[in-house]
């Protein structure tokens, strides 16, 4: 590692936006949004937290691998949402873990889980802590004695490479980086790139079926994965590993999504692909984010597969310093292991400027065109995007993301009303207007994954409960217009009230009796995904 | 409808092998292979069928959907296995159906649960009827008072068609010929073309997690369902439409292989494609069936996702009159509704011959090549394969296929030991030898499908115990070898003691508790894919 992670924000300390990527977009939301600041928060220090203590001793036998140390506690009591951010902030630390343990083998998770239920305690699976959603906040009600946050960190080794059949063994605590690094002497890769990438694992990928950054074909870890353990109080449930099969209801589907809320995600068998040696990225400006939603239907229709089809809106240019708001801009690029890819983008080139698409650069001299220009731009700012909530929210400004998924022919209609709800909700919690904007995550022949993002400038004092009602309504809006809750940052505990709409009654009730089933005392990650219920 | 269905075997009452087909396919065992008919069995008369009588009076108010007429009970006795086709010809139909029902709608359904719970019977879904695996074959065990099979064939209309988005909402009863007629008029094609096309349902592939024609990228059904609407004992379980979703375990894949032990599919929003308008298919010929393997380990991972990448091997051509047992036949084909497919088979046909293939025929000069040489004869034989059974069952001779999938790095042992498996099987079973065959139905970047056919001569007195002892001892070697008990046949009755061995033990519960809370009184398909158990 690095260095330690910082507990108020993303990644390791010392790394942040410089004051000149600051100052710019404080300026950008200013200048072009009206967007101020409403006060100067500061970077709480360990000494200024008012930290609980500990409800729990740490039986002998477990000494080795269970802290009761501030800063592991501290550094577990939160995921990366706003709302997680806005509690940092106000030092609320009433919820930190009593104790952090790092399990190294299953033996070990399931010592834990003994301890978990004779102590009366929930348990809190943490992968790399990333969770935008509340999904591993140690909020879990009065029914439990004390909270243990389990972190898989230690378990994050590549078992086995089967480059053969492209496949590997990957113990479930491994992040981004770690796996990728032991794939490539073999010359392979995982190719899964959540934005959460550097901090986040291959069982909180699964966990949560997480989205990559590849925007069509296998966007979730859902298809990647060949099988899977997961480690439940009731025992192991290790799936065969297979290229596909039709032998009943898949098991592995039980496993993808379930949040930490049925057992612990020790390892998977994943589908790996050789390393990329053939690549094009270009880039199509246009007047206006529904025409250029017109291009992506067409790309996505016409079974080319891109590795990306992005479109981003004037709005979430301007503010990342990637364009002046007077246009969309989509990005499609074509990757491959194999052959070259110019028959392909050729033809997404053709689709893209029928919809009325400028290229930007030459995709076809340029092989450089992706790190140039308004793609370049965007790029980059991408990249550092999981940096702006910690200079954000200190100075009262909410900056929150939500996505979702919708079919093309209510795609129109969800958008437009969704972000007009959005900036709606904005000013009635707030009083003032904010900065609301779409992209798109992901694209299927069957509808795209719109992504929203808004900024807006909150009273210091009620941050969290004007945060809480545009919350509130833009998820009743994503809902009333047949959207998802989520297309890829999970259900956690923000989402639960909505997913249970969302959700048939008869499969929650199928979920909760496995629940009662695999975890029989209630202990794992309650109010996650499924409502708390303490047998 | 064309006419009456057969009981006796495939497809509609006056179609069959021709007397030149039926006697090329007889020759053609015999000479080459040592198999000779041991009997000269009769197809049975409905007359000739000691039918037990129906154990259950129909209420007057399901009198207009349920009927107990002999023909109709001993259509639905029986699926299209191959130890059905023994009974049906050794005329035991001690386990018909006492009463087949025909819902029109979910209300129908409704009632039909209700009838059956009240009159201590078990509920056979039925859809096509194409069953190799016992799926539909009303054999409960001793814990039901009489059986019901409520045939979904009036719930067969395409309801909506949403061509922006590429997607219908389908009634489940809606066999394959008749919702690719619905879409045609609207250019769009769902493109799922199982063996079955003709007489399966959409409600029916679902519930069997069915693979179709294509096979590369979206094999199962499981890719193609957007939506599912499935009517249980409990109550109704309809899940949203989404292009894609990340909002925990997705309900669409409880109801993906569940084989009407949950519930009866009513209808599904499925993901359409444009018609067809660019195709190329390519034949290569190898010496040896692992040769051949690697070339299409080759293509399936390039990221190429041909429609067809199939191999076929000497004797299984040789058994369907498409070759003379000399060679491996790879079938390779590309197929487009947006833009010529040159470049991509330019790249597959470099894997062929990379890996030692000869071409059979100039697929870019001649583009009815598909139609022509090995690759033509094959594709003629597999169109006429299903009616093959019914002539050589009454003769005394076994035809049977089953089918797995395996990682790659396991394949050439898998394939080496099952294949022996099967000879040595059958010799220990019958005396003689059989012939023993194998293609590719479906190949993924991590692993082929590979596809057993075996044929032997049987003695007509013990005919359906010979098969047994051959089933057991494949099933065994498949399981042994770690392959999965079915890639795309289901697990039925007939597969169900290795499907247990396969499963996970904690999601075989899963399972059963689910089944529990949706279908209480453990009404729906005993048997199959779940153990019987009567509340």
């Amino acid at each position: 590692m690095a260095g330690r992670m910082k507990y108020w924000g993303w990644g390791f300390e010392g790394e942040a936006l410089s004051v000149a990527e600051r100052d710019s977009l404080l300026s950008t939301l200013e200048e072009d949004f009206g967007i101020r600041p409403t006060t100067e928060g500061r970077t709480p220090g360990i000494a200024d937290i008012d930290l609980p203590d500990s409800r729990l001793s740490i039986p002998a036998g477990l000494g080795r691998i269970c802290t009761r140390e501030p800063y592991e506690r501290i550094l577990h009591s939160f995921g990366q949402s706003q709302p997680d951010s806005i509690r940092i902030f106000a030092r609320d630390f009433a919820h930190a873990p009593d104790v952090v343990a790092y399990p190294r083998d299953e033996q070990d998770v399931l010592a834990l889980f003994e301890w978990a239920g004779d102590a009366g305690a929930a348990l809190i699976p943490f992968g790399g802590g990333s969770s935008v959603v509340g999904g591993v906040t140690p909020d879990v009600g009065d029914g439990f004695g004390a909270t243990i946050t389990v972190d898989t960190s230690r378990m994050n080794r590549v078992l086995e490479v089967d480059a053969h059949s492209r496949a590997a063994r990957i113990q479930g605590g491994a992040r981004g980086p770690e796996l990728e690094a032991a794939l490539k002497p073999h010359g392979m890769t995982l190719r899964h790139f959540p934005q959460s990438f550097e901090h986040s694992t291959l069982g909180g990928w699964i966990a949560t079926r997480s989205g990559g950054h590849f925007a069509t074909l296998y966007t979730h870890i859902d298809d990647l994965v060949e099988s899977v353990t997961m480690v439940t109080p009731a025992g192991r449930i290790e799936s065969r590993r297979l290229p596909g099969s039709g032998a009943g209801p898949s098991p592995d589907r039980l496993v993808l999504g379930s949040e930490g809320s049925l057992g612990i995600i020790t390892e998977a068998w994943v589908r790996l692909q050789g390393r990329v040696r053939f690549k094009a990225t270009a880039g199509f400006r246009y007047s206006g984010f529904l025409q250029a939603a017109r291009a992506v239907r067409a790309i996505a229709q016409a079974g080319l597969y891109p590795a990306n089809v992005r479109i981003v809106d004037g709005v979430e240019l301007q503010v990342n310093g990637a364009g002046d708001g007077s246009f969309t801009l989509l990005v499609v690029s074509f990757e491959s292991s194999d052959h070259p890819v110019e028959a392909w983008m050729d033809r997404a080139a053709e689709c893209a400027q029928d919809c009325g698409g400028i290229p930007d650069g030459d995709w076809r001299t340029d092989p450089g065109a992706h790190l140039k220009g308004a793609v370049g731009a965007w790029r980059n700012a991408f990249i550092r995007m999981p940096y702006n909530r910690e200079a954000l929210t200190p100075v009262g400004i909410i900056s929150d993301t939500f996505e979702s998924a919708i079919t093309w022919d209510r795609f129109e209609t969800f958008y437009s009303t969704v972000a007009e709800a959005t900036r709606e909700a904005i000013r009635a919690a707030t009083g003032s207007d904010g900065a609301v904007s779409c992209r798109f995550s992901h694209a299927y022949p069957d509808g795209p994954a719109p992504y929203f993002a808004f900024h807006c400038a909150a009273d210091p004092a009620s941050m969290l409960d004007q945060w809480w009602e545009i919350k509130q309504a833009v998820s009743n809006a994503v809902i009333t217009n047949g959207g998802t809750i989520t297309h890829h940052h999970a259900v956690g505990r923000d989402h639960r009230p909505w997913y249970e709409q969302q959700r048939p009654r008869l499969f929650g009730d199928v979920l909760a009796r496995a629940k009662e089933h695999l975890d029989p005392h209630g202990i794992l990650n309650p109010g996650a995904l499924l409502a708390v219920r303490r047998p």
